[in-house]
């Protein structure tokens, strides 16, 4: 069943046949499922308004990304950036998820520019500024009459804030802040837009007054001259040069030389310098807290989207790519067909759906949090830290992972920038980097962890995410039979023994080693390799357990939460499969019901064949989004490979200037001497 | 302990303190190990001096590649290639070694271009020539009077030779060969340097002769004028469009419009048509295997030193990189003092190492093989091409997994192209892909293994790699203390029974589709998950065993063959520990054992923890070679990275055009509107 609603203009060209015929095959209708990933009928509508409205709009039509100079792609990237908020004015769009939409329509595969303005930058404004000083930045913001960056990483500190050397030092005699790099390493770098665009930046610095440092706080600075766009004096600006992907984004460096500011530029909702030096401290530490658990929420879903982006091309492309031999003489059979590359495929086409429920659930987490918190209840907050740093590196690292199987499953041409998954890739993995480094982040994790267990082994019953801490749990699984892989009660136990046998070992070891005489901070060292196998633990069965819940309490017809279903057995037994070693390693598990596992794995994987490529579709990326020559939604993938490839820079010459430069005269001189 | 036997001039400069306090850590000299990887003191010696001539050569020197567009890194690519052939021929260079050498040495991190002339293109015209072809296309070759490719991927056609469509019919009549691309499935694509470069190419064309295919010959096609490059009228070519690397290589696409060749460009050797149109069988078929066998034999050590220079770039930059805190208070530590920063690195360095020497025992099998096989011992010929195809996909999937673990591990400045490691992810991971299909290979291993085991069920006693199935190996390891995970016995005889039990499960599976009555092809189908698993059993044991022998064996002081066991361990075991499911599943092992292994693999890791940098730089990698600034020899990242960054070609303009073209105007409007 296919629905009749459909999105681009090509969706109604000639259809390749073995993509038309895997259509056909489906059980259900796939736009009930982007219902579901949308939240409603009405948002899949709006939604595909939106992007029809970029998508229909000349302007914002170019050349493939993949034939740009870095310069181009800049440029390009400005200026549609620049474009969408002025046509999003003009539109009257102000919702923040219809704008992400739009912006999202109008950037293909890249992330967009003039981000951080409109987040990091505007939210560190309303956030930390007093009000007065909002009343000034924020409409200058709004207005668009400044351009801002969030400047916080320097050479040589990322993730660890309290390392920041850049240094802001009251004044008294002129009433002003001095800015200042010490060192090489302090240096400001990889803030978005800092390199060539922005005209201001709140900068993170240490902040001394009368003699002392009273650690980081954010200061307001102009970095340009707003007449001609050079950097102003005592500021050295420039782009940090080029990175595996992010190409159209100058990343930046600042290197601040004695550079001086008024008073009134540092942010001062919490702390406070008053005129004569003396430092006020904020009345309660941690208030920022909470756009780093969004950002980091936000992470989670997008990873899920970009695993489903990298599902999408690879299915598809394997129903259309016939290849090798099954039986001698037969035709070739589509690759989808093998089982091989079903086992590389469905999984992570399940743990895409994985992700995006989880993201959502986290966003949920977040609002309900939020209010709790503004309402002065602090207690959700180190579950919600801890949960949103251990899963923003959990499913990063699976998409990077994954994204390169997709990648590798599509052959050769995976490996062309025609498959798309080049620019996927370059623009997924560096999540595992940014918005905190991916072990610190599962270390956060474990720390939360190791209190949780204290408190569970002092009798407290805990609720949450760690509520499988206090729940009794038998040491041996009972499940006997294939069926019993199919039941909910038996996969979810697993992992909660998974997760607090791994939570008890990592906190075994912190305690052996402690016995041994060796320092807190040694013994927390020197136990890394458990405490990460904890956090990994606590993150999957957060996403299998939340995956469940999510298809189970979802209004959707019979048809879609039977295959939701059938895609929660896969993720689940799956991870089970992969992670054998954890669950046989007690005896929780035995072989034989392992063996029961991989079989149902099998059978699983047999069932959701039919449905692949309407589960894909079910995504509904359009093509502009997708930005995949092997990803088409109709299919035509050897014409428009053909078609893109002739179309390249390198050939718009027929004979390259290499030739007459250095080819030439070397065949010409060779022949000479024959 | 350091060698005062250096190879670049930077190495005199003045060292970063926390790197010359880590050499200083040091057990042993490290040019032992150097010796061993080269082969002897005196194969360094001359490599170092083969180096030396084109690293102070200043014909090559260049702007750093990450900062050239596509079209600029091709033509300096090919200018370095036909310099490199120049300079080599007037050093007097021909030995295949030393010239590999000097080419790798002008290539940097590139691939160099012009590479499949004097490889495949030359093996097909004297391996599948007559005598008479030979003489009169190797001379040209050798002469460089043409510039010759290797034709045969299509673009629906990769791995599976048979499936290639482009024809050529033979025409008695005019005594010719008729090109043809019937289909756009077709095109030949992917060729190296075919896009721009060449002026021939060897084709592989299914042949028809009298109304019959008589499956896939070589063709010699001249593709462009001699006089001016321009394509012959009947061919098109053109560049396949960028990638996610190679971007200095324009591989190529070529399609044939019924292209006429003379009747001696048919590779005759073998099969023959005779003027008339008769087809003459060849004597004996897959003579040419040799080449394939080679080849993947020689990706295995590829693959150990691009993981080598991932370690040299991020085992440095880890001991420059200060980074969190430990103790509250004290100076930051460097990265590589962290547990979780040794457990994602020195396994990696120990797998460098594991393939490094997998990489010269192939190479010897290989000629030992050759030899035997041109004495008409053909009975080695199925392990040999099991093994080089297997070990091909084992070891370049673990290079790509690992590369990434190593970037990543470089935090932030890993995603910097500065840090040289999107240009080595990008040039090792399409191993993964060319020269076979990497599951592809895994199944042709398996099938192989298939064989071996009804052999090995029927009683024979096997030798060779597959021995292992015909030895009695215990259903349980009596390992029971730490010190027994250093006997070799212990661990290899873990290995081979877990690659017995995955090939056991493996037979089983294809046994239990056939009493289910399938057909064998589907059987075959329905047994991928347990196939790969046994091929991947079996590839790793090779890889333990190998690493073990070639230690034991290796003549090398007390101290290097100390360090170069502890470096076995810590491969075996952490083998054993990745994949403990395996060894746990049928009670090989216990969850105790396997607290055990994991227990040793920190004592292994704290005890190479003082020789990590000797052991990267006993890979001896010049830093014209590692073009990277994190992974400098004298560890003086910081200044070099704000020195690379500030020379991008982004930062040639201190203000953007795309400030005057949209920003500007966009601000201005902005601030006419408050």
């Amino acid at each position: 069943m296919a629905s009749n609603l459909t999105l681009s203009s090509s969706y109604n060209a000639k259809m390749n046949p073995d993509i038309q015929n895997e259509r056909n095959k489906a059980t259900f209708d796939y736009i009930n499922l982007t219902y579901l990933i949308d939240g409603s009928k009405e948002k899949t509508e709006r939604r595909r308004y939106i992007q029809s409205l970029v998508e229909n709009d000349a302007d914002f039509q170019h050349k493939p990304l993949a034939f740009m100079t870095r310069e181009e792609r800049y440029s390009n990237s400005i200026r549609k950036a620049i474009l969408a908020v002025k046509k999003m004015d003009a539109l009257g769009l102000n919702d923040p998820w219809e704008m992400e939409i739009y912006k999202g329509a109008a950037n293909h595969s890249e992330d967009p520019s003039l981000t951080l303005h409109a987040s990091m930058f505007l939210h560190a404004i309303i956030n930390q500024m007093d009000t007065d000083q909002q009343a000034k930045w924020a409409e200058q913001t709004f207005g668009y009459t400044i351009i801002g960056t969030y400047a916080q990483t320097e050479m040589g500190h990322g993730t660890h804030l309290r390392g920041l050397e850049t240094t802001a030092t009251f004044d008294p005699k002129t009433n002003e802040f001095v800015l200042h790099s010490p060192t090489l390493s302090s240096i400001k770098w990889w803030p978005g837009n800092l390199g060539k665009t922005v005209t201001h930046a709140a900068v993170a610095a240490q902040l001394y007054s009368q003699g002392k440092c009273h650690g980081v706080h954010m200061f307001m600075v102009q970095l340009r001259s707003l007449e001609d766009h050079q950097p102003l004096p005592g500021i050295e600006l420039g782009d940090i040069g080029p990175k595996l992907g992010y190409s159209n984004i100058d990343n930046g460096f600042l290197r601040f030389k004695n550079y001086r500011i008024p008073y009134d530029n540092m942010f001062m909702k919490y702390s406070k310098v008053q005129r004569d030096g003396t430092y006020v401290k904020p009345p309660r530490a941690k208030l920022t807290y909470g756009s780093m658990v969004l950002i980091r929420s936000f992470i989670v879903g997008t990873m899920g989207a970009q695993l489903a982006k990298g599902a999408t091309i690879s299915i598809r492309y394997s129903a259309v790519r016939r290849q090798s031999e099954m039986e001698l003489g037969a035709q070739e059979p589509q690759v989808l067909d093998f089982q091989s590359q079903q086992l590389k495929l469905l999984p992570y086409l399940a743990t895409a759906y994985a992700f995006i429920f989880a993201g959502k659930k986290m966003k949920d987490t977040y609002i309900q949090s939020s209010n709790a918190i503004s309402e002065g209840d602090f207690s959700v907050m180190p579950e919600l830290h801890a949960t949103s740093a251990g899963l923003k590196a959990f499913t990063s690292w699976v998409a990077n992972e994954g994204l390169e199987i997709q990648r590798m499953s599509c052959g050769g041409h995976g490996y062309s920038q025609a498959s798309g998954f080049p620019e996927l890739y370059a623009t997924t993995v560096p999540a595992c980097t940014y918005e905190g480094e991916n072990t610190v982040m599962m270390l956060q994790t474990a720390r939360f962890l190791m209190k949780c267990m204290t408190r569970a082994s002092n009798g407290e019953k805990l609720h949450g995410a760690c509520s499988y801490m206090s729940e009794r749990v038998p040491s041996r699984s009972q499940a006997s039979s294939l069926e019993h892989f199919l039941n909910d009660n038996f996969i979810i136990q697993a992992y909660k023994h998974r997760a607090y046998r791994m939570a008890n070992a990592a906190a075994m070891s912190v305690q052996e080693q402690l016995k041994k005489g060796k320092p807190q901070h040694e013994a927390w060292n020197n136990s890394h390799f458990h405490l990460l196998k904890a956090s990994e633990a606590h993150c999957h069965l957060y996403i299998v357990n939340n995956f469940y819940e999510y298809v189970m309490e979802s209004d959707t017809p019979p048809s879609v939460k039977d295959v939701t279903l059938t895609l929660f057995h896969l993720y689940a037994l799956h991870g089970i499969s992969t992670k054998k070693g954890d669950f046989l390693h007690d005896g929780y598990f035995n072989g034989n019901q392992i063996d029961l596992v991989e079989k149902q794995i099998i059978q699983l994987i047999d069932k959701l064949r039919p449905n692949s490529l309407a589960l894909v579709d079910a995504f509904d990326f359009s093509d502009t989004i997708l930005d995949s020559v092997l990803g088409r939604y109709d299919g035509n993938v050897y014409e428009n490979l053909y078609k893109w490839a002739k179309s390249c820079p390198m050939n718009k010459k027929e004979v390259p200037d290499a030739y007459g430069k250095y080819i030439k005269p070397f065949l010409m001189e060779n022949r000479s001497k024959l």
